[in-house]
């Protein structure tokens, strides 16, 4: 299979075989972060613009060092430092960082649909780092490879997701990834942040707990913004910790040789115990390692450059 | 010619054949840019600090940019996280920087003369990315080779610079350069906005849009800042847009081939109506390109590197 | 001998042989940034993350810069972007970092032993680059080697350090090392800026300017922090400069080719006046340049690489 797509904005607009040919190339990609030296040529010469207009630590230090390990130049812009805050419009932005000739831009945007809108109006490939509450298809395809390494496969599992869905645009990336995939996916929270009409995107919500986690190969348990507390969309820290946390108890609901999953950073004691983040299931820093192989495979397939071969 | 300034601090110290040399150079340097291996090794192992004391996107990026593609190592400070928070002097964080030994450091201050005051105590070159509302020559020098490349000259040609001439370093430095280079340049703009005894620099003030718009080459709208219009120097963005803006009517004035400049970032709808910013006469993306090209030119000619050949 | 030491936490850690080591490793780097070509292909494919939780220019700079001249990656974050805002534990953040397989980290944090702390739980190498009011090695090393390159020797030198003992992570760390070097050191400053306790670190409280300066060797003046005076910690800058100042009348009390040092930032006019400052006894810029060999040295040895020869 060939890489034709210029850009990747969702996972929606992905393939089943696009999303095995990417986790294919990050499983080979994840070898290059392990060596004495850590750097391959293949992407010398390329200009990768990371530019987020949202802060973030992991994900643009992520990205960052996908491209230095594949020598690529990366520049970063920030929102703060942006000419966003001039009043130029997005196009206009994207439009003058284009003309100076990059080969990727990876955006985060607060607004949902940024890196679309811009995608279509530029030449060079864009990769949606997080947009709003929409999507976050890099977070997805390293939980999908996270997946894949620790079971051998992604069908025919079930995976639990369990938190603030309304506000994750995680969630809705790894339900559309993995439903995909042929997994079964579960959802459950506090009623408040379950939007209507989830199902229609192919995850089953939940009746309480027990039912999400019942049998559940995978668990994603999703940070909880403790400013939604003063939004009332849940009661108390410790009322959030009883009733949706992850906890040794309920370890016991899993399959024998379940994984906990986190996307980042954690709440503990909020959404997972200590004993769970710390304990044997938690593959959470795999998910951090394997985020810079998929980055690796994501520049490596839109640059269009062959795979190198040794090195 | 062979290069000897050790800095460029603004056009008016460059002579005509200096500039000549630069746009010649960068006009060499934008096909690197263009090449699937964006990347020449011609100033590896030379380090360029990029000291930013005022915001910048665009400008910084550019530099950064231009420093990779020529494989220097660039650093960057900012101003918030500068020692000048500290109280130390302008010359003391200068010294400072230059111990650790860059061979290039590119300043932007909110002060005028502050590359000056640096660059004579500075044994590193110094390119001034702009200083107070004094000078902004590397951006003089990429509309110089916008109009050069479109027009094969600039001599003889009409350009008019049409906005806030007062608080702009941008029209000083382009009135510096295009006079020098044989243009006759015309301003115009609110009266609040044109400084007394600008013709001494070699630009002659127009009496309206007709005077300063007719048989125009080059015409370049400067950006309005909005908070301008708090210190009331001038009444509307609406009525700003009627009388001094750039819209398709006022494109009939012009000659036939004339080419319409923005320095960048855009207020569509004021300075310049957005038919014409996405119109055909419209160059404002080639100046960000050949932004990247003429930085690239300045880091090598003060480099004192021979150009490479073929790589 | 062969270096084994996994981190670099305080100078209290390092025995004598390995302070040797490290200072002349740094001062055959120094010869690196004084070439046309200022880098060295030796840690090509390391990755090295700064991971800066307090504000810093130059010393952020310094190991920046060092990193590039040896070709390793670096990748930087600061606390206003980092999850730290977002309430992860300082060990998972750096669980995180480590992760993503970065070779040495960085850290500089306003806890004194964040970096002791993050160390003992990580197998990446880290490198305390200041911690609250603790410890600050670099700065401790660059010194030495800046004394070791003026005099020949350490051992035998009287060293007296001027100011705000009790905030400086600079003068415990200096204490420790000029100590262990062999040197006597003399400290002196205002009487609520002189920790109880300060001679078990081997120092001796001199009993007045007279007495801290006579017949040194080496003299380092500490910034003083202009916030303190409205913690009521000493009377007016004037008063300051005029009791505890370097000044033109105090350097007849030294021997004749006696050093002065200053960490940097300084206070020009008051701890230190602008004739010395600029005067030939100072070798503050000196300091600086020799920052970027120390910590060059630092990550060579660290990286557990043979030296490179030639290049």
């Amino acid at each position: 299979m060939i890489w034709t797509k210029k850009d990747i904005l969702d996972i929606e607009s992905l393939d089943a075989e696009e999303i095995e040919l990417i986790l294919r190339t990050a499983a080979g990609m994840l070898e290059i972060s392990e060596r004495p030296i850590k750097k391959v040529p293949t992407l010398r010469g390329k200009t990768i613009i990371l530019f987020f207009a949202e802060p973030s630590t992991r994900t643009r230090m992520s990205f960052d060092i996908a491209a230095k390990r594949l020598s690529a130049d990366s520049v970063s812009i920030s929102a703060s430092t942006s000419s966003i805050v001039k009043g130029e419009t997005l196009i206009d932005t994207a439009k003058n960082l284009e003309a100076m000739n990059p080969d990727i831009i990876v955006m985060r945007h607060p607004f949902a649909g940024a890196p679309h809108f811009i995608s279509s109006r530029l030449n060079a490939s864009v990769i949606n780092a997080g947009d709003g509450m929409h999507a976050h298809p890099t977070q997805a395809l390293l939980d999908m490879l996270t997946v894949k390494r620790k079971f051998g496969r992604i069908k025919g599992l079930k995976v639990s997701i369990i938190g603030d869905i309304s506000h994750s645009r995680v969630a809705r990336s790894d339900i559309a990834g993995f439903t995909k995939m042929g997994a079964s996916v579960s959802i459950f929270g506090p009623p408040t942040m379950i939007p209507i009409g989830i199902e229609s995107l192919g995850a089953a919500v939940a009746s309480g707990m027990e039912d999400a986690l019942s049998g559940a190969d995978v668990v994603m348990m999703l940070r909880i913004q403790r400013e939604r507390q003063e939004e009332a969309l849940f009661p108390s820290v410790r009322e959030y910790a009883k009733l949706y946390g992850m906890n040794r108890d309920r370890l016991a609901l899993l399959k024998e040789n379940a994984i906990i999953m986190h996307p980042g950073p954690m709440n503990r004691g909020v959404e997972i115990s200590p004993e769970v983040a710390d304990g044997p299931k938690t593959v959470i820093l795999n998910q951090v390692t394997n985020g810079v192989a998929v980055r690796m495979a994501l520049f490596f397939l839109l640059s269009g450059e062959r795979h190198h071969e040794g090195q």
